[in-house]
């Protein structure tokens, strides 16, 4: 594979993702797009960019769609900020198919426009990090999800752009594993939904890389 | 059906739709979407808004995805001012499954974004004008496409968007009809792909609108 576009938001899976398209499928050309969409927690495109420049990929850009966030004002506690993101431990089981840091059809709306630059600069991959534990709440992450936009793209009559997801199976944990097998820099990834100087610690997100981190038995860098 | 989304491209099709919604199928709050996305013809806004305005809608938004020319530069025909937008005739049976016209992926980038408004809104439904006649070169305005995308959101577990294209079965000269009988002014639509100020009459787009008048023994208001 010589060419590859990958959805980088500057977590930790998307972040080995991208060191396992460079290292582990030797993809000689990554382009890297991260997205500026009225995020909170807009510090994860810092780590976004500074991954991209030590992976040494052929292309970064940031794609400002921060309209999105005023788009879909009121349903997200991710861009909304007069809506606070909450605990894990709050979330009932019913609101936990669908949370209130569900984005409404973010990943649809990256990787529309990810294909399209694909088709532009003729590759015909598309990596983006969604894992295992993402399904629970968003219908985004899914395996169906994936099959079911590829069905879509695969109506190009003269581009054959495919999405893969190949951390859809696995758990956050043995994400974080490749990655450290990886040697990937994980103080300089972010995950905190709630965006300020220090992650929280009780998100959704702090509590699934805390979870992965003690899986491993290992120190999380950020403390 | 009280509430929809529609993308409004200020052509003759998203324009029929527009009253088609109002009128016929009575939707009483109607949200419009332009999109700016570095097209040369951008002299259709113009019309969008006009005809936004004339028909009423509850909300009209321009979303500014100019960037969206520069992520596909080189790739169509439509946003990249160093080529030229063919005439019709000179594109051979091969050009015209996928004509220099296409712009990749723009439809689902389009109604992705669509999608996450409705979803916000709370509107189950999005309409887009794509017509019988766009499919011999446009695999995004056929039915398999709608099928498709429609499968994709259909995994959503809080909201049941669904796009509709009432106009794909119909010719062009259809379409036309139907907004002759709602009354819709034509003179306020535009439709010549290569945006001078008076339209080039050689472009598939306007050899398709002028078929079409031309069908329904009609002068075209726009001469």
């Amino acid at each position: 594979m010589d060419r590859a576009v990958i959805l980088l938001s500057g977590g930790m899976d998307s972040t080995t993702l991208l060191h396992y398209t460079k290292k582990r499928l030797k993809v000689s050309s990554v382009y890297a797009l991260s997205f500026i969409y009225g995020q909170k927690h807009s510090r994860e495109l810092e780590m976004a960019r500074w991954q991209a420049r030590f992976a040494g990929v052929t292309d970064y850009r940031e794609i400002d769609i921060s309209f999105f966030g005023d788009l879909t004002a009121g349903a997200s506690a991710l861009t909304d900020v007069s809506m606070d993101v909450p605990d894990l431990a709050d979330l009932d089981e019913n609101q936990r198919r669908q949370p209130p840091t569900y984005v409404p059809n973010r990943n649809l709306v990256f990787l529309s426009l990810a294909a399209g630059y694909a088709e532009t600069i003729s590759a015909q991959d598309i990596f983006y990090g969604a894992q295992a534990h993402d399904k629970y709440g968003y219908w985004d992450c899914t395996a169906d999800f994936l099959d079911r936009i590829n069905a879509v793209l695969s109506l190009n009559r003269e581009s054959n752009v495919i999405v893969h997801a190949p951390f859809m199976r696995k758990r956050k944990a043995e994400v974080l594993k490749i990655g450290m097998e990886l040697g990937v820099d994980y103080s300089h990834t972010w995950t905190c939904y709630r965006g300020g100087k220090v992650a929280c610690g009780t998100c959704p997100s702090c509590v699934e890389r805390a979870a992965a981190f003690e899986e491993v038995a290992l120190a999380d860098p950020l403390g």
